[in-house]
């Protein structure tokens, strides 16, 4: 065949498997999008670039619709890749748990991160409208990428306590920042130049006595971001799961946040998704019979304590 | 701070930089499309997947709406990476290369192999409605994609040869399938099993023969695929080019674009596209000082030979 | 400088770094060696190469020279390298892991992997004398090494229970084999045909029934392969301890030391041996106020069992 | 099986091929030498660990035995491995270029870097009593290895004429560094800083005005390196090769180096020496009926500027 002798080209391609039995972290972040969502949002703006937040109207120090898109983005992957345990997102970027024991498409890893890169990116595009109806894509949001190999499940539970550390010192910065500046009055300069050098209590001061803001009352969404994770349906009637899953928050202290997050133009927290691919529906309908079903749960609760963990004794196990 | 204890994990992300000096070869593939534009698309639906392909009613064998979808978001891509030179593009999957100098992400792989998947997969969805206003996607489409470093000019030669024999086969079997199918009257069996055993000339024959189509007069978009080159604008005065190119902005579909087509050896469109960016836009200007400006060329011509490489003597040189 | 236009050929040299907080597994093994030990030295000698083991003269099924010159250079190369916390040696090859903690090298994987197969080398070619003072090395032996690394205690359990298991599969067959060919008068041939489907009893049961060797009296040596951990020194006071070490250097050949390695549990050996090295000698010293002085020991004990492991809580701690 | 379920670890070894059709360049470097032949060998002794080339009384600046045994062990290493096509060495280091298409071991990285590194160290230490014979080996050397693989051409001459430029600037630095202490009387301390600030030109002023040394006139041993390089043999009937090989040095510009470089102890710097192994000796032969058997040739010459590579116009071709 004419094409054989070309077909060596092929074998440039080297094998790329990650180390066989270690959690892989996989994690994506907005690609220029300046850290749109909320953290860093205070930066000042140095540069003549027009960031992808200010295009598209975001609201300051955060846009629940843009977080939300997030969310759903995150959660149609999930669903697509029964692998994913878990995922916590904040901001413009989302993390990704795959069991320890995966062997989604043999381990190879620019396979794994190519293929859940693009499908994030794919349902943050194409569910736009239903979180922005009046603000069209003025052009393409892309992320970029990683996967990270774990050997522990201690590793496991520091890198989500990073990741949430995180989430906590930049919306507490950007909150108090916002506050001044919307509030106060203040010029982006002069905020900056007022939070320089101060600790959590002092931005917590800041907000309390000047603006009547209790920071810790303020949506855990903001403050702890979002968990999603899979979790084994309790046994009951199909008919009264989904009416369950519809209408009811989870038990727990995250109760209160979950009945904030829900809008008209959102997936309300514990649903079923509809499934984003006739695949993905044949794929859940077959695993009925095998093992029991599984909820992908939102939630905006403390990763860094022992509890959410000691609650799910199996999340890491496999 | 609170969050330093944990940062130690940021430690297991190894360095994944690509070999100095050597070509990278980024290629995506539509990922579960079911090479869903013209290749393989005769192969019988043995599975009880729903192919993309259908849900979204190609046409067969070829779906030159797709195809241009296709081509549009290769180059938003090669906009946005001017150290992207050339690309090749059939059915659902695009090859870009890289110079060789390239310090594109300090040639970090993991980070140049998703920022590509997912701005392509970006474009792709963000752009379908231009090309199927009447045809909304009905989930999102994914691709996965990978880099291959190639250390010589004449691997680069034979990997693109590779892909364009590759076109030339599928199309070829695909063109006289359909053509069997819808004008023969034959069950895709029948045409499947017609065409078992068959070289490339009795195809031919079977084309002319039964159904009076020359298959070298078919569009060169499918026997050729679609190559994208990046080359040096014409010397014209700055507001002339201006004109031109915002004269030929992709509004709708480039179908009138593509008119010229028809042949094998000339360009069928020289736009310089909109560019896709604010950013885009003011590199471009700053540019244009220091160094000519570059046009994205699309070609359907033969690069298997020795003319399309001999007439760009620079385009391997870096 | 002249050189400096040169210089960027460094830069093709990529990072290989082992994930960090992985167990890495050193093992090498005799190049070329034809498993010139103990193991495989049954297989029939269908190629014209001439064995090492054969123009060195080894006895058979075991030779005891060559295994403890296998372990007196594991053992040079466990005080040269102190985060080397346990190695296991069969025939010609021996394996070494370094505890999970280390930063040898910085990790780096050809610098660990090729300084370690070197040293081992070289003491093998340098102290072959004492132990083949009549037989003078005819050409130089190599070994060829590799570095794996394990996420988690219970691999490396399993790594250990996999060579010595190998150990007992392969002494077995080469006790039973020989003893039908030098005491039985089998050709090797019949002797490979005699043994041919028989399971582990059946090879006792021959060699009981027929030569009234009751395998499990046998040199631990050879049924358990050659254990080398370290230990923390009991303390003694310093001049005892020197007194001691120097009493016990290998002078010659070490076996008067390992008399006593016929139970499986014992200590075999329990040798400060001679540093190889002034630099070693200063180290050792320079350590002996800031923690405890580590003692080698060589055991020939049973290590898939839990209780070797159970006696030693923290080797695989760090 | 009783071994089969410890198996599975075996599957964490992960493949290490190096890209196609690139150059592998593996260098060797004597590890904790100090640089003991001739390259820094003039730094001040600021610490207290004493120097394998003090132990051993090497001969400063240059040891001519340590050299000669240098090259042996290299030219042994080219005789095991036909792929190497050429070497260069200075003081503790040796660089091997492996032909651009070789196949050895797969192209595994780790099997070729261990065993060439393991295959030099054994004849180094094998080798040692032939040039010392009455200077016994105080412990065991090692050295480290590693592969660096290279996409052109070019890179492999840059490589060496960076090595080589690298062997110019230590040599004149030692040189005159050593002339100063031995013939000058100075202290170590003093000459180095004599020696602060001064260029190529003033380090040949010094010789040659206090010491009446003529720089370019030293051994071009010192000067240039070492190149080991395999040549085709000239078609001469069998008994005349060998004779030649014994009493003649290479026509061109280093017959004179040659002829000095050769002592009682060391092999002629143009035989084809003593195979190392039967099975060499086998291949050898074997080798001679399919294509012209090859020589290796030691030379001192340089190999910065072109013609060296241009007399050998196949030297790079594969």
């Amino acid at each position: 065949m004419a094409n054989s002798k070309y077909g060596y080209v092929k074998n440039f391609e080297l094998p790329d498997p990650v180390l066989p039995d270690t959690f892989m972290l996989f994690r994506l972040d907005g690609h220029s999008f300046h850290r749109f969502l909320n953290s860093l949002a205070a930066l000042p703006r140095s540069d003549a670039n027009t960031r992808f937040t200010d295009v598209h109207g975001f609201e300051k120090p955060n846009d629940v619709r843009a977080l939300e898109l997030m969310d759903h983005a995150a959660r149609s992957v999930m669903e697509e890749y029964p692998d994913i345990v878990l995922a916590f997102g904040e901001s413009d970027e989302y993390s990704f748990l795959l069991k320890r024991s995966t062997s989604l498409y043999n381990r190879r890893e620019s396979k794994i991160v190519t293929t859940l890169t693009s499908l994030f990116t794919s349902c943050y595009v194409l569910y736009w409208p239903k979180y922005f109806p009046d603000k069209p894509l003025q052009y393409p949001p892309s992320f970029d990428g990683r996967i990270v190999p774990y050997p522990a499940e201690r590793h496991i539970r520091d890198y989500f306590a990073w990741r949430q550390a995180d989430t906590h010192i930049n919306n507490l910065y950007n909150t108090t920042f916002w506050a001044l500046v919307q509030q106060g009055g203040q010029t982006t300069t002069e905020a900056h130049a007022t939070l320089r050098g101060t600790f959590s209590k002092d931005k917590h001061e800041i907000l309390y006595s000047r603006f009547k803001i209790n920071y810790n009352q303020l949506d855990a969404r903001y403050r702890k971001g979002s968990i999603l994770v899979r979790e084994e349906e309790p046994e009951v009637p199909e008919a009264q799961s989904e009416a369950r899953s519809e209408g009811q928050a989870p038990e727990g202290p995250m109760t209160e946040t979950m009945t904030a997050s829900s809008t008209d133009a959102t997936p309300s927290s514990v649903v079923l998704t509809e499934p984003a691919q006739p695949k993905e529906k044949k794929n859940k309908k077959a695993s009925k019979k095998a093992k029991p079903a599984t909820l992908i749960v939102l939630l905006h609760c403390d990763i860094i304590k022992d509890d959410f963990w000691n609650e799910r004794p199996t999340l890491l196990a496999h």
